[in-house]
C-alpha cells in the first residue's frame, strides 16, 4: 500500500477537477466570498503524525460541524438526559424543514438537524457559566490550540438572515422545548457556527472521537467510551444532511459536514481526516469533500463494516 | 313563520346548554379569565331593525374575526395584487399549520389562517400611514362607532406566548413574504386581534358584506360588489379553520370565528348575525355560536344554496 | 340585461380561443383522440327553457361529474350515515393524494376526492341490488332520457391504467374503510366514470339542485330540500379538485368538474349550466369551462354572495 | 473477558422477562399463535464455532429478514443498477409508509421499507428464470442447508390481509417503478417473506456479510468485498425500521430484524448473532432481540464505533 502521504496527494489531484461543480454557499456574504478554488487534505493519526495536501492553512467557517462539539459538551454535562428533547433518529427531510418538527411535536430528530442543535445550544446555554467562551475554552482543548476564535461578521450575518433558525426556535418554544429566551439562544447557535478553524486544526479536533473518547496527545479524557461511540454512530447516521444514507453507503465511516464547505471523519482507533472544498452539491455537503472521503476509504481499504 | 326576536330567543335557549361543553380559550390569562356561561346573538337587518337576546352589550375579544376587516382594508387598498403573496385555497389543515406552508414555499393558503392573516399585515403596514391608528379608525367606520379600541392586555399577553406566529413570520420572512421587521409585524398583527367589541357591534360591522360593499346606514362604499362577493366566497371556503367544509355543509353561509367564542355571519342581502359562546369546538369554534346558526338558518330557511 | 342566449353566445366566442390552450386528459385512449377544439355551452332553466350554443349533442365522458350523481344516490339511500367514513372538508391537496388519507387514517376528506368517491361507491355496492344497472338508471331518471350508457372502453382503459385508484381502494381497505372486494369496487367505479353524456343531458340532469331536490319536468324529489342544500354547499367547497377555493371566490357558485373537460354548475332557484372544452388547466378543470363560468356569473349578475 | 457462551447464557437470563412485554405481531393468524415465552440466541463466529442458548432450533417466520436476501440477490445480479430505482436514505417514517413515497415521486427511500423491497422483489422476478426456486436455491446456499421453505400459509394470509402492501405496489406501478404484473409481485414478495428458519440457521445466513461477502465454510464468494460493506451501511442506517438511528446509537452494529420477532446482526471480520423474541416494541422490533444486542456489544466490548 502507498503511504497516506502519497494518498492524499493522488486523491487531491483527482478530486481537484470538482472544484469547478456544484455551488458555493452564498446566503451570507463571508461565505459567498470564498473562492472555490480552494482545497485541501488534513490526516492526524492516533499516534501523533499528520499529513497534508493544499489549503491546510487558512481558516475556514466550519459551520455545522460546531454541532459535534456543541453535542460532546451537552453530553459531557449531561449525558443522556439530553435525549428527552431531541430524538436520536435520520431525518428524512433537509436539514432545515419544519415538517417533521411540527409532525413530531417540537422533538427534533435528531441533534445535527437544525432543531436539534438549537436544543442543544439552548441546554449549554443553562449549564454552562458563559456559552460563549466556555465553548471556545472547549474548542481550544480539543484542538489542542488558542488560536481559533468567533468570526463575528459571520455571526452578525447569519443572525440578520436567520429567519428560518428564528422559525424553528421560535416553534420549539411553541412546544416548550427552549427554556432560555429564543434571542439568545439563536445569537449563542450562530456563534458556534461562526467558528474559523485550518484543516490542520479541524483534523486534529476529532482525534477525541478516534480515540474513544480521550484526547491522544494530552491523555485528557473528554467523554466516556460509550459516549464517544454513539457519538461516531450519530455521525453516520445524520452527519450529512439528507445525504447521510448514500454517504455512509459510500464511504462507510462516521463523519460532520458543514456549508461552508468543510467535512470531518474518523477511522475508529486510527485517524481522523478533515477535507475542504467550498462548492456544494445539492443536498449542502462539500462535493470535492464526500468524494475525497469515498476515494480516501478506497484507497485504504478501511471502512468499519 | 315566527319573527326574528323569537327566533333567536328559541334558539338561545336551545344553545344554553352548550356553555357547559368545549373548553374556553386558555393561551393567555385575558381569556382564560372569561366566564364560559357567557351567550349572546344579536341579528342587524340591512334596513336598520336589530334583534338581540342576551349578553350582547358586553365587550369580548374579537381575534380572528379581525383578520375579515384587515383583508377588507388590504383588499380596499390594493385589490387583486394581494393574491402575488396569499392563496384562496381551504387549508386543510389547522390554522397555524407550517407544514403546509413550507410545502408551498412561503405562499399561505388563504388570508384567514394565521400565516396569511401575517402577510395581509404587512401588506396594511406598507399601505397604510399608520397601520395602528389607521385601523382602528377604518373599524370605528364599519361599526358606526368610536367606542371600541385595542386591548393593550391582550396584545401584549399575545405577543408574550406567540412563539407560534413568531415561527411563522419568520418563516415567510425566510421566503421573502413579509417585507417590514418582523416584530413589527408581530405587534401589529396582535394588535389588530386585540380588539375588543359587543356583539351588537360585530353584527353591525359585517353589513357591509351584507349590502355588496356598501354600509347601509351611512350610504358609504367600502368595497365594490365584486370584492364584497369575493370575500363572502372566501369566508364561506376558509372562515372556520379547519372546519369550514362542514360547517358550510350545515349552515350554507359564509361567517368568521375567532378563539374568542364570536363567530359573525351574513345572509347577503338580508342580514348579517354575530353570536358569542366562549367555549369552543376541537376545531376552534364557538360550540354554541356553529349551533345557533345552524338552528339560524334551519328556522328561518334561509341559506345561499 | 341581454338575454341567456345573447349571453352564451359572447361567452362562447370569447372563451373560443382558450381551446389552443391548456392539456387534453390524455392517461387513456378513449380520452386523448378528443378533439381540442370542441366546444359547447348548454343552460336549463327551472322553468324548462333552455340556451345552447356550440358541441351540445355530442356525447363526452362526464368522468368526475358522475360523482354528484353517486353522492347524491348514496344519500338518498342512507343519508347522514355515510359521513362516518367520508369527511367534508376540502382536502388542500391533488385529488388523488395518498398523502391526506394516510394522515387521516383512511378516511377521505370528501366525497369528491377520489377516494372518497371509492368510498361511496363502496356504499352503493352495499345498498343497491345491481350497482351497475341501479345507477344507470337513476341517471336516467335524472336526465329524463335512456340514451345515456357507460362507455365500456373507457371502463376497460381506466382500469388497465388506473394503479393509483388501486392503491387508494387497497389503503381503504386496509384501514377498514371499504367493505366490498377491491377489484368489484374499482370495476363499479370506473364504470360510474365512463359514463357519456352530451351538453343538454349534463345540465338538465343537474336541475334537481336547483330545484331543492325536486326534478322540475317530473315534479320527482330525488332529495329533500336540505340535503339538495348540503349538496349544493360540498360543490362549492370542494368540487373543482384543488381549485375549489379559487373557483368559488371568481364564480361563487357551486359546480362540479371532470377531467373529460365537463363542467356542470347551478344558480339556486333559477337555472344550471354546462359547459365543455376538452383542454384542462394545471389543476385538471376545463380551462374554457371554468372561465365561461365566471363570465356567466359576471354578465348575468347571479352569483349566491 | 468471559467466553460466548457464558457471555450469551448471561444475556438470555437478563433478557428473559421482556419476553412478557411488548406485543406479538397479530395481523395474521400464523403469527399470532405463536408463544411469546420464545427465546433463543445464536452466536456464528466466521472461524467455525457456534454459541447457542434457548429455542435456537424452532421455527420461525423470519419475515422482513429476508429483505437482506433478496438485495444481496439483486445487487449480485444487477450490482449499483437497482440504485435507480430506490434510495439508500433512513426513511424517518413508518416502514410501511405511503406518504414519503408520494413526496418522492414513486422512487422509495431505501430496500429494507416495505415499498423499496416490492421493487425489488421485481427487479428479481425480471432477472430470474423463477423468482420463486431460484430465491429459495440461493438461501439454501447461504444457510448451507437444504432445509427451509417457504411456509404456504403465511404468504396466503399475507396475500389476503396485504391491502397496504397492495397499495404500495399499485402505487409504485402508477409511477412507472414496477415493470411485472402487480399480483405477481405481492405473490412473490409474500413468499419471500415467508420463509420459516431456526435461529443457527439464521446466525449462519449472515455469514457473508461479516466476511466481506464469502460464506466462510465453502469460501462461496456471493458478493464482492464493497458490495458486502454497503449492504452492512444499509442495515446499520435502515434494518430496524423507523428505530434505526436508535438501534446505530445504542448497538454500534449492523441488523436486519423482522416481525417474526428474529434480529440477526454482524460484527465485521467475526461473527454473526440471531436473536428471536416475539413480543415486539412499539417500532415494530424484537424488544428481547434488541436488548440482547445492545447487551452482547457491551458485554463483549464490540463495536464498529
Amino acid at each position: 500500500m502507498k503511504n497516506y502521504q502519497e494518498i492524499i496527494e493522488e486523491i487531491y489531484h483527482e478530486i481537484k477537477p470538482l472544484t469547478k461543480q456544484g455551488k458555493v454557499a452564498d446566503y451570507i456574504p463571508a461565505l459567498a466570498r470564498v473562492n472555490r478554488d480552494k482545497l485541501g487534505i488534513s490526516v492526524s493519526m492516533i499516534t501523533g503524525e499528520t499529513y497534508c495536501v493544499g489549503d491546510v492553512e487558512e481558516k475556514f467557517s466550519i459551520q455545522s460541524i460546531a454541532k459535534v462539539f456543541s453535542l460532546t459538551l451537552a453530553m459531557a454535562k449531561q449525558n443522556e438526559k439530553i435525549w428527552k428533547r431531541i430524538g436520536r433518529e435520520p431525518s428524512g427531510n433537509a436539514f432545515n424543514s419544519l415538517v417533521q418538527l411540527e409532525y413530531e411535536h417540537g422533538i427534533p430528530r435528531n441533534p445535527f438537524v437544525n432543531a436539534g442543535a438549537l436544543v442543544v445550544t439552548d441546554i449549554l446555554i443553562s449549564n454552562l457559566d458563559n456559552a460563549y467562551t466556555d465553548f471556545l475554552d472547549f474548542v481550544h482543548n480539543l484542538c489542542v490550540s488558542a488560536d481559533i476564535d468567533y468570526n463575528e461578521e459571520v455571526a452578525q450575518s447569519e443572525k440578520e438572515t436567520g429567519f428560518t433558525n428564528a422559525a424553528m426556535v421560535n416553534f420549539l418554544r411553541s412546544h416548550h422545548n427552549i427554556e432560555n429566551d429564543v434571542n439568545q439562544v439563536l445569537d449563542v447557535y450562530f456563534h458556534h457556527c461562526s467558528i474559523d478553524m485550518n484543516l490542520k486544526e479541524l483534523s486534529r479536533s476529532f482525534l477525541y472521537l478516534t480515540n474513544h473518547g480521550v484526547i491522544p496527545c494530552s491523555n485528557q479524557r473528554i467523554l466516556n467510551q460509550s459516549q464517544a461511540k454513539r457519538i461516531n454512530a450519530l455521525m453516520l447516521t445524520c452527519g450529512t444532511y439528507d445525504e447521510a444514507g448514500d454517504f455512509a453507503y459510500l464511504t462507510g465511516i462516521p463523519a460532520k459536514s458543514g456549508v461552508g464547505g468543510g467535512i470531518a471523519a474518523i477511522i475508529p482507533n486510527k485517524l481522523s481526516v478533515a477535507v475542504w472544498g467550498p462548492a456544494l452539491n445539492e443536498k449542502g455537503n462539500s462535493l470535492a469533500g464526500v468524494k475525497a472521503l469515498e476515494l480516501f476509504t478506497t484507497k485504504t481499504g478501511m471502512s468499519i463494516f
